[in-house]
């Protein structure tokens, strides 16, 4: 945790706020910081300004913190990332991952080669979506929430919101079946990177037909949780 | 696995290799894949050549594969990467994860910052780091081996070491103090990772005596195993 997240909630107008000794940040100030009254951690409004907050006082029921917030966060990437909907297994660490690097807007879409199991995964919870954002965003010292949709049928998500999604911006696919290189991508993107094994020719014809266009990322197939970090960097970094 | 690699010693004069039926690739083949004999399935020899191995037949106790490999693995990034210790959790998916990339020379360095611990993990060890490479090499359809090395002591590394590898190269360090962006990296390049909470004064002053220069990627601040494929992706992709 680089970056201790209040809901504007928790602030109170004298600039405190006030967390229950077992509240997880809590924890983390007393058991992983082992901080001291007069302490100084870096400190956050959830979706506003960043800043630092003064560990006042600690008893054993509570910890209080003087606030404040001044800064801007970091830049978001001007992206929406459409991801095919990835294994269970690595679905928390991709939320973090995304939410880390600036994404702000993200679309999980099914696809041919995505098991339907994956879908019933308890990390797809808007609790769970939530908390590993939080994680995320704690990591890279931001505030600001990514918004997470999800589309479970690719048909209807590529026909009757696609178009709309990609009109007047720049929208590409990482497909390995592609002939272009890897595009040089200004503002406004739209970025799909789909499944292991790639999207299928009719998921690639309904992508172009929305207005997208496919393009090679090397030659190497990379687990999804490797190609991800590595698009964004390659593309927004 | 999108490649099933073979030890050449495997390999028979007249190109078949037996597998016996509890061999590790030969579930995958059986139990995941579900191939039957006939079908043929992308193949590689370890630190050679890729191609196709055709499954002849399946007995209780043995697979018997029809080898053919005429085809050179994709290029393998030249880089030396130099890493301090990741948390042991995290080893394993980064050793796959720089080989899927194709980097073929890593070491793994200590740091201040790299709690001493970390060096006690088994997936240290000559068996597992081998294991987790063949991994990479069988998701990026890739044959050669990383070479890694490791040095548990930082001040010795940098002295004797580092001036050396560094020598008539490219040599960088991702570095959060750095003032300079993220270079141009071309050919024979050597690329520094610190451990998340970035080298120390004294390990940057130290690299940079050992001929290496430092440069910020971005203001976030990623976890090493989201640094790594985004700062690979960023410069070799």
């Amino acid at each position: 945790m680089n970056l201790m997240l209040f809901h504007a909630s928790e602030l109170q107008p004298d600039h405190t706020v006030r967390l229950t000794a077992t509240d997880r940040r809590a924890e983390h100030v007393t058991q992983v910081l082992g901080s001291q009254p007069g302490d100084q951690l870096k400190a956050g409004i959830i979706n506003g300004l960043t800043g630092t907050a003064l560990l006042q006082t600690i008893t054993a029921d509570s910890l209080l913190f003087f606030v404040r917030v001044d800064t801007e966060p970091p830049p978001a990437l001007d992206l929406t990332l459409i991801l095919a909907l990835p294994r269970p297994k690595m679905m928390r660490r991709i939320v973090q991952c995304v939410a880390s690097m600036g994404v702000k807007d993200v679309i999980f879409i099914n696809s041919s080669k995505v098991e339907k199991s994956y879908w019933q995964t308890p990390w797809l919870s808007a609790e769970s979506l939530y908390e590993q954002s939080l994680l995320g965003l704690e990591q890279a010292i931001d505030t600001r929430l990514p918004e997470i949709r999800q589309f479970k049928l690719f048909k209807p998500f590529a026909e009757d919101h696609l178009p709309q999604i990609c009109a007047g911006k720049n929208a590409w696919f990482a497909h390995p079946g592609s002939t272009a290189g890897v595009p040089e991508i200004s503002a406004r993107s739209i970025l799909a990177i789909g499944p292991e094994g790639g999207f299928t020719a009719y998921e690639s014809n309904k992508m172009e037909s929305a207005g997208m266009q496919g393009f090679q990322f090397g030659k190497r197939i990379l687990r999804m949780e490797t190609a991800i970090p590595a698009l964004l960097g390659r593309l927004f970094f």
